[in-house]
């Protein structure tokens, strides 16, 4: 169930050539808040603008030719709807976006952008998975799922890698959790790649799905999603939730406030821009600071894909 | 009048321990936008968010340790008052700063974080000299200008020292200018250290001071100072006027949209967060793409102290 070794080395050497290594920044004002060394992976700089990114490329470069001949196909109107599209136009392969009709302009354009087809579907989850369905029948497109792939997953983790490549000695390396995919790809790369660096995930309370899926063994779902960090208001699935469940020693819990807080601390001292998502781990540091105190912490910072017109300061 | 070779690269020696040697970003989007290679000097990232520090730090330690023990003052309700405050407390120096009463308390509360104390003055300019003059007189301590001032000047010069020593061929680098320290320190850098590198200064049509005094060839001042780029409505002095005049190729200057246009577009694609000025020379190199056309132009990041609450988006 859970990937080898060899799988985290050969991903991260299939994604490295179609990404960019992005910088790892470091601010003292922040480390004097947190009294600890935090290390900011800055996915933010990725491609498309998100660690995204990295999961399609290594999920469409598994596919045989005939599969990248037909097409991939995804629905989403996130951040995944853009990796798929800008991954497939990049590796020469055709990208099939069901987006739910009511999804802001703005993102469908720049799925356009990024050379995806979009098929609109009314807004349900059954109405996007029936559209998608439909695709993979007539075009014979193959299904990639945002974070419930383990090709995805395992290509998320290459942004881990890349930090713990950089930084051996790292206590612990924090990363927001909503589908998974993200923090059960970077518990993979730290488990093969360091000795005793340890993987927390961090997600709002108002979507803290993930914490009582620990508890409970089980997948659980959110009844509200009244959340500012809209990437995180996905479930766990069931190929990333035994990786989780094994390699994950902890997630934390935080409140909206403490999201906003520390998003505004990340524009305001290191000057970059990131959706409410990157702010969680952050949060989650400065929440348990006794726990955290004078350890080397890792941080994913997920995206920067923000509308500037709907900021929450 | 045009300092040497050797006072460029001592303060290059002497500022580099105690600032941050900023990164240098690139973005193929806006590669692609501007038909040219694109390096930008990110000083957004410099302690205290702006190239200030640089010169501040370097005008300082060439006091005497007579003039180091008086402190040193300035009036400025802007970076610079950050810059010389942090400055001086990097380096055991006490720093007294004059204000206009009316500044800002996000500002005052800046400049006491850093350790500057502060003297509120009335807000005119003969004011604020006046006060300045007493503390000189009372204290003893040294007046720093902030733009008009050679080891100042040197020190800001220190950036495009940086970018040139890693990016050795580059056509053109840009700054935007105000009261002329950056863009006299970059030219000098420039000078000495590239074969063919020519400095450009970018400046807002609402305050073009520094374009019309090239015309003329005195300092000339503006009437109003209507622009979003608060950082330039400054003027040129007698210490930086002589190394533009000389050193500086050419100054374009740039509507108030196409400064908004082109931080949003920084904001949007870079996903850093930067002040309005230092979008002027990406909007100069927008407004003449033909000129720039294939070249590869550096562009110093002046800032990134921006209101989160008071966006132009």
């Amino acid at each position: 169930m859970v990937p080898s070794k060899e799988a985290v080395v050969s991903s991260y050497n299939r994604v490295k050539p179609h990404v960019h290594q992005t910088p790892v920044l470091t601010s003292s004002l922040l480390d004097e808040m947190a009294q600890a060394k935090l290390y900011f992976k800055c996915e933010n700089f990725q491609k498309m603008g998100a660690f995204k990114m990295r999961g399609a490329i290594n999920a469409i470069q598994q596919l045989s030719e005939i599969q990248k001949k037909n097409g991939v196909v995804t629905h989403s109107s996130g951040n995944f709807a853009q990796a798929l599209s800008l991954a497939a136009k990049n590796l020469g392969v055709k990208a099939y976006i069901v987006m739910p009709s009511n999804a802001p302009q703005v993102k469908k354009d720049a799925v356009k952008q990024y050379g995806g087809i979009i098929t609109e579907s009314q807004p349900t989850l059954a109405a996007r998975e029936e559209e998608a369905n439909r695709i993979q029948t007539e075009k014979g497109a193959t299904f990639i799922h945002p974070s419930n792939d383990l090709n995805v997953i395992l290509g998320q983790g290459t942004a881990a890698f890349e930090l713990l490549k950089k930084h051996t000695d790292l206590d612990y390396i924090l990363t927001p959790v909503g589908g998974g995919g993200l923090l059960a790809g970077t518990a993979l790369a730290s488990h093969y790649l360091s000795n005793h660096c340890k993987t927390i995930g961090s997600e709002p309370f108002e979507v803290d799905d993930a914490w009582r899926s620990l508890q409970s063994g089980t997948i659980e779902t959110n009844k509200t999603t009244h959340t500012i960090a809209d990437g995180l208001r996905t479930n766990l699935g069931d190929q990333n939730f035994p990786i989780i469940k094994k390699l994950v020693s902890d997630i934390i819990r935080v409140d909206e406030l403490e999201i906003k807080q520390a998003m505004q601390l990340i524009w305001e001292r290191m000057k970059i821009v990131v959706e409410p998502s990157s702010a969680v781990p952050l949060a989650a540091v400065l929440k348990r600071k006794a726990f955290f105190n004078s350890k080397k912490v890792g941080i994913i910072i997920s995206g920067g894909n923000v509308d500037l017109k709907n900021l929450p300061f």
